[in-house]
C-alpha cells in the first residue's frame, strides 16, 4: 500500500521574494495544498470534512526546516506521511524536494476542531484511513 | 472637509517578486486594505457593516495601472476617493504614491451584497457619509 | 492552430478570504500563472526571456471584471488569448471559468523592459509566436 | 534598556481564510515584518545589510505554534527578543499577542548569508546590537 502521498508544484511569480527566491512563508502553502491533496486522496474534502462531520482540521504547530532555497520556476515535489494519530489529532512529516534534492522539510501537528473551536474526534472511517498510512 | 483618504504602508519581503520589485496583484492588497481604512475613518468597518445590516462590499472591477516599480522597504501612501455612488454601489479612485512619485492608480467598482449574494441598497447612514466624501 | 490556451487551477485555503470566497487580489495571481504557462508553451520561460534576451515582461495595466465568485476547493480553468502585439508590448485576453460558468474576464496590457526600466523590443521569434495565436 | 521589540498590525481581508480567520503561513509574514522592524530599530535595513555589508538573513528554521485564532479586523502585536547570537546566526523568539491573549509563538534560527549562499560572518557593529538585546 502506499504509504505516502506525493504533490507536484511550480513556482510562480507569486511564490519568490527580492532575493531571488521562495518567501519561507510560502513553503507553508505547499504544505497545505499537499496536505489537502492527500486528505482528497483518502475520499474526503476539507468541505465535506465541515459540513458532513462539523469538523475543521487546523494547525497546532509547525517545525520547518530550510535547507535549500527554490527558484523561480522550479518545479518541486511534497511528499506527505503520517506519522502518528491519536483522537482529535495526527501528525505528518512532509518534505519537499527539487528532484532529489530535499528543499525544506517540516512537521506539522493537525487538531480536528468543531464550529466552536473545541478540539474533536476524528471521523471513525477518516481516521481509519489515516492509521493505515502510518509509517 | 477632508475629501480624500491616506493609507501608509511598508513593503516587506512578503510584497516583492523575484524580478525586485513589488508584485503586481499585491498592490491590490494595498488598495483593500486603503478601502478598509476609509470605511473605519467613517465609522464602520466591514464586520460591522456584515453582523449589523447584513451587508458585504465586494469589488465588481478593478481598472489598475501601473506607472513605476515599488521596492522591497519602499514607503508607500494609498490615497482614496470616492468618485461617485448609487443605491447599492460606489466607485472609488485610488492611487498609490512614493513620496510624490506615482506608482500606481487604480479605478474601483464596489458594491454591496447580501449574504445571497444580491446586490443590497447601501445602509442609509453609510451613504449619506460615503456621499460627503465624493470629490 | 490552437488559438488559445488553458491553464486549470485549483483552490486551497491560502486563495480564500473571511468572507469564503477567492480574495479579489488572488485573481491577479492565477492570470499570471497561466500567462507563464501560456509562455511556456510557446517554447520560452522568464528565466530563458531574461537570462537570454535581457528582457523581462512586466504588466503596465490590469482591467479586472469579478463576475461570480470562486469558492474554496474549486476547480478553475484560466483561458487566455493574445489580442494584439505591438513592437516592445502585448496586449492579453483572459476569461477564468469554473466549467462554463465565467467567474472573472481580464484584459492585461504587457511590456517587455530591460534591466534599466526600458521598454525594448521583443524578440523577433518570441514575437512571431505571439502573433500567430492572435485570435 | 529595551529587550523586546513590539510591532503592531492589523488583520485584513488578505490575511484570512474561509475558515472565518487567519491562514496559518500569514503569521510567518507577521513575523518577518516584526524581524525587519527589530533590524530597523537597531539602525539597519535589509538593504543596507545586502549593499553595504554583501549579506542576506534568512530564516533556517521556525518552529511555531499555533495557540488562538486571530480574526479579520483584529489588532496584534509581534514580541520580538533576541534569545542568543553565533558567529553567523542568531535566534529569535517571537510571540504574537491580541491583547493579554497568545495568539501565536515561534522560535527562528536566522542565518547570514552572502550572494553566494555561504553562511558569512555577521557584521561587528550589528552583531553587538544584537548582543546588546539578548534577554
Amino acid at each position: 500500500m502506499q504509504k505516502q502521498f506525493k504533490f507536484d508544484l511550480k513556482i510562480y511569480y507569486e511564490d519568490t521574494d527580492a532575493g531571488g527566491v521562495v518567501f519561507y512563508a510560502n513553503y507553508l502553502k505547499y504544505l497545505e495544498r499537499a496536505r489537502t491533496e492527500a486528505i482528497y486522496s483518502l475520499g474526503y474534502t476539507n468541505t465535506k470534512l465541515k459540513d458532513k462531520y462539523d469538523i475543521i482540521i487546523i494547525v497546532k504547530s509547525c517545525n520547518i526546516n530550510y535547507i535549500k532555497s527554490a527558484k523561480f520556476e522550479d518545479r518541486l515535489s511534497v511528499y506527505s506521511k503520517i506519522k502518528s494519530i491519536s483522537k482529535a489529532s495526527f501528525v505528518m512529516k512532509q518534505v519537499i524536494k527539487r528532484k532529489n534534492i530535499e528543499i525544506s522539510n517540516a512537521e506539522i501537528v493537525l487538531v480536528a476542531i468543531n464550529e466552536k473551536g473545541k478540539p474533536t474526534k476524528l471521523p471513525n472511517g477518516f481516521a481509519n484511513k489515516l492509521r493505515k498510512h502510518i509509517k
